[in-house]
């Protein structure tokens, strides 16, 4: 799978000097970004000038005089069991078919053919029918969108496997914007081979990747939901699987039959199996981000009590609202602590929980709060507001949040707003890997799937 | 009420020359926005010079030479009540009172003080201990936020009845930043008088607001929840109202009593309630302005069905989720008209509900598709899916939806990722008054909510 995913060598078949066609846009990716060694072939041209350079074209795969661990096949469908057959007798080890017009127009047999080519020459094969992958890590992109329309995400500890190519490519353009790090998308497209279940093996061993994130719509093959569950209680084990599936309702079923293929099963047959496997499961794809930062970023929880701590009574009342319903405890502070803190903030401070510092706060009021509370053993996590509206808050706040990361608890911010204090203030908490939410529901939902997961690994009792 | 939400004249007592003080931020809120004639009093100072004008500053209400709607007073709480009674004396209609200081930290005679002298000199009071009212048609705001914080939205046909300043606050900064016409605020602090009743009763007569918003954590005296109930009945029959009430579970009305002194109350008291008045709830901050820039700016619909139409199978999957969770219909498409679409679509486009026209597709596509069903009696409203990172799509599109509202149903449209061709695309949206979202789960909600406001409007059958 690793000549999959980050290849050291690849040869795109297929690849064109003619702007915005498939060809062009994945030749552009590889010739500018790729840092291993990418062949391009098209026997209708010898030499392509772009971007100042001058790239050689090959006749064919055969031409190439390195070995080549992945073989990209943009041409025609009819033609590519040809090109997969050069690619065997090449030796590559991995085939990405980005081409269409197989099982997904009812060609059925032409994708049999790739299946069996593939198993003959021991090639893994991704699609057809798929955007590929993208890897920030490596420069490899087989994406065929162009960058000005679907943006490239930074490297960073997410993975993304998505049975979708738009949702994929959505998902990027959106990751990008907001320089969340995905920086592994893989699109199988049709699945003649390579799916979820190898994916989840290969992002398991893949140590640059800490969450991993997908968006399903439903199996395709007898026995996959099996396999699927027995390679995610493993990976489980060892890094969070967050799944967003799509395909609920009646109505909705029928358009995933017309859109992946995919088996009917119910919905609530793939909540069960992502139960039993461990996997945290999303409500919609800004959801599955949301908790995956967490994940990627924070300690797991000992516990599910949390401390709520706010400058706006609301918002505080919003956040307890949230955690309660999600089955997260928000315990009152103990009289002894309360009696220290009201020494050292404002006289009309709430001490209950959440503890409302009030609009009047200053820095050093969170500061004290944090440290007075979130190291006792009465407190697993903490939610804190932070609307940076009120007067006396200033930048510094976010260095005494991102000091508080040494008390080893997961902690989620709620900024909301918009002012350029907002922002930056969000950015500095978000390059500290302090998880930011504009909203109060999204915080809390966040830490739930701290507390999930810390159950998934038998750091708290189930 | 119309002297305190729209004031022609006002006298701000408390203003001050002294940076980022209250009286400060309020005198330059109204010193350089607001369109009527304003006065300052303080007897400290004469003349004051400010942004390259000269104030002259009054030694008491009574030395203003006109007469005045409304004072706003920004003085210690123990000299409130003497303000009050020359603001009496000098015929004012109403008074906002910023200054806290009263029932909120216990000294409910100092409030009721302010309510005697209220009824005495037949003043309505707002307040104390409130941010009081921004008015962006007027240039009429009271709020203590210097704006580089608190951003003020532009003027449009939302208004907001917030129970929390900081909460109201941070809604403003947001809304600012998003350009969402969110016009009037009002935050009544204490609400030693002037409430939710009499703000709705206002809301209903003020033409300028088409959707009313109300963040609420409870009420607060005997009999106001038959009166909410009352008013709520009537003004809904003629305006929207969407409601978010915070304080749900037992921690969190904990939370509300020592936030907001607010009467306890089970959460589905107050739904009911909701439910009674014709009230739409909001399940947080953020959906109860997706579903009110829907209400502002749509239709309302005929019935419950929905026709999806989307360029990626997989949004349109999460739409028919969403929109089924939530009880609205997504009929197929007749086969009569399967049949001409077919002829006008790509050969593999999908022709259930949703309609896919797939990543191949062109605005043409669209255009097609809505002509040839959105006028028709199969469908009462539309969600339509453009995904920008596919490349067939151009700025057209926008053009063709927009023209789609001459069939007069609502559309809502969802438009996920980042990149500049997505952000224009939805400002020409946006501008044009479809509502866009990020997420289909966004966009069903919206025209969830129509068709809820459609129900108690009766224009559909409940």
């Amino acid at each position: 799978m690793t000549p999959l995913i980050s290849p050291k060598s690849v040869a795109l078949v297929g690849a064109s000097p003619k702007q915005a066609s498939v060809g062009y846009v994945i030749f552009e990716n590889l010739a500018n970004r790729f840092r291993g060694k990418a062949y391009f072939v098209n026997p209708k041209y010898d030499v392509v000038e772009a971007w100042g350079k001058q790239f050689k074209f090959y006749k064919s795969i055969s031409e190439i005089p390195d070995a080549i661990d992945v073989v990209i096949i943009a041409v025609p469908a009819q033609v590519v069991p040809q090109v997969l057959e050069e690619a065997g007798k090449k030796g590559a080890k991995a085939a990405i078919i980005i081409s269409s017009g197989f099982a997904e127009v009812g060609n059925k047999e032409l994708e049999d053919e790739l299946r069996a080519l593939g198993k003959m020459y021991g090639i893994r094969l991704l699609g057809p029918n798929c955007l590929g992958v993208y890897n920030a890590f490596d420069g490899f992109d087989t994406v065929f969108l162009p960058a000005e329309r679907a943006g490239r995400p930074p490297a960073g500890p997410l993975a993304l496997i998505s049975q979708s190519g738009a949702v994929a490519a959505s998902i990027m353009d959106w990751a990008a914007r907001r320089g969340i790090g995905l920086s592994i998308m893989v699109n199988y497209g049709n699945k003649a081979d390579v799916g979820d279940v190898e994916l989840l093996r290969y992002f398991e061993k893949d140590d640059r990747i800490k969450v991993i994130t997908i968006y399903i719509e439903g199996f395709k093959y007898p026995g996959e939901a099996k396999r699927f569950l027995d390679a995610a209680r493993e990976v489980a084990k060892k890094k969070p699987i967050i799944a967003y599936k799509a395909g609920r309702g009646a109505a909705a079923q029928r358009a995933v039959k017309s859109h992946t293929a995919a088996l009917a099963g119910s919905y609530e047959m793939y909540r069960g199996l992502f139960r039993q496997a461990g996997i945290i499961e999303a409500a919609n794809l800004r959801d599955m981000f949301d908790m995956a930062k967490a994940l990627a970023t924070q300690p797991l929880p000992r516990g599910n009590r949390v401390l709520v701590l706010t400058d706006s009574g609301g918002m505080g009342i919003q956040a307890v609202d949230a955690l309660e319903a999600l089955g997260l405890e928000v315990p009152e502070i103990p009289e002894s602590i309360r009696r220290d803190l009201r020494r050292e903030l404002l006289p009309f401070s709430a001490l209950g929980n959440p503890v409302d510092v009030t609009g009047s706060a200053t820095d050093q009021h969170y500061k004290v709060v944090l440290e007075a509370l979130l190291p006792t053993a009465f407190f697993d996590m903490a939610l804190v507001v932070t609307l940076m509206q009120v007067p006396g808050l200033t930048q510094n706040l976010a260095e005494y949040i991102i000091d508080a990361k040494r008390f080893r608890k997961p902690i989620a911010v709620v900024n909301f707003g918009g002012s350029e204090v907002v922002q930056s203030f969000t950015k500095t908490l978000e390059d500290a890997e302090i998880p930011t939410y504009s909203t109060p529901d999204r915080a809390a939902k966040a830490l739930w799937a701290l507390y999930e997961y810390a159950k998934i690994r038998g750091v708290v009792r189930p």
